[in-house]
């Protein structure tokens, strides 16, 4: 079963995970069926770890990694791999694939650009 | 005349700035004429306050600041007011106007949760 899990920096404010809830109920929405987490590098709980610990509980074999990202730093080409690799360690039956940062996306692009002419 | 600062984070990657760079040629091709520039809060040029001064240099007496952040977190809600409460006091004919995140945009939502989808 293939499952997937978007994932942010975190921050000090609580109200930081409600894009990432919103992400979440519109994946949901489009794919009923295909477990969805949301983990966090750090501040916001909860972490990446218990994340993937979630879904392998629930019978996930294939994880995609959706970093919530504008482009690709350090905590997606550094500390997200480490994390990945503890976790490939923790759980060799489970398969792991990276996508692209969100804001690398074409779509997120246009999205993000339209707002921006539309605050104009 | 109007003007739009994409404002983002900065990171310590020189390629973070890439997708603020497509965002902008987008908004300018959609808004020709409208100057639009991108500041950042630390590790990446320009910061925001030469940013400002930039629009300012070139007549703009309206800049909307469009935050390229998934939420407000202290970054926004704290830094930022703060940046542009010092602007107001240098530049005391421009007006400022902060635009909501790009991640709280429903647009944005939807394209991000699309990308998870295709991811998967």
């Amino acid at each position: 079963m293939k499952g997937i899990i978007l994932f942010g920096h975190g921050a000090r404010n609580p109200e930081y995970v409600a894009p990432f809830r919103r992400i979440r109920a519109r994946v949901e929405a489009m794919q009923p069926g295909v477990p969805v987490e949301i983990g966090f590098l750090e501040l916001t709980q909860p972490p990446l770890e218990a994340s993937i610990e979630a879904l392998v509980a629930r019978g996930v074999s294939e994880i995609r990694i959706v970093p919530i990202f504008f482009a690709p730093g350090r905590h997606v080409l550094k500390d997200l791999p480490q994390l990945l690799a503890n976790a490939m360690d923790r759980f060799p039956g489970t398969e792991f694939e990276v996508a692209e940062c969100v804001g690398e996306v074409d779509a997120v692009i246009a999205a993000m650009a339209a707002h921006a002419v539309a605050a104009a």
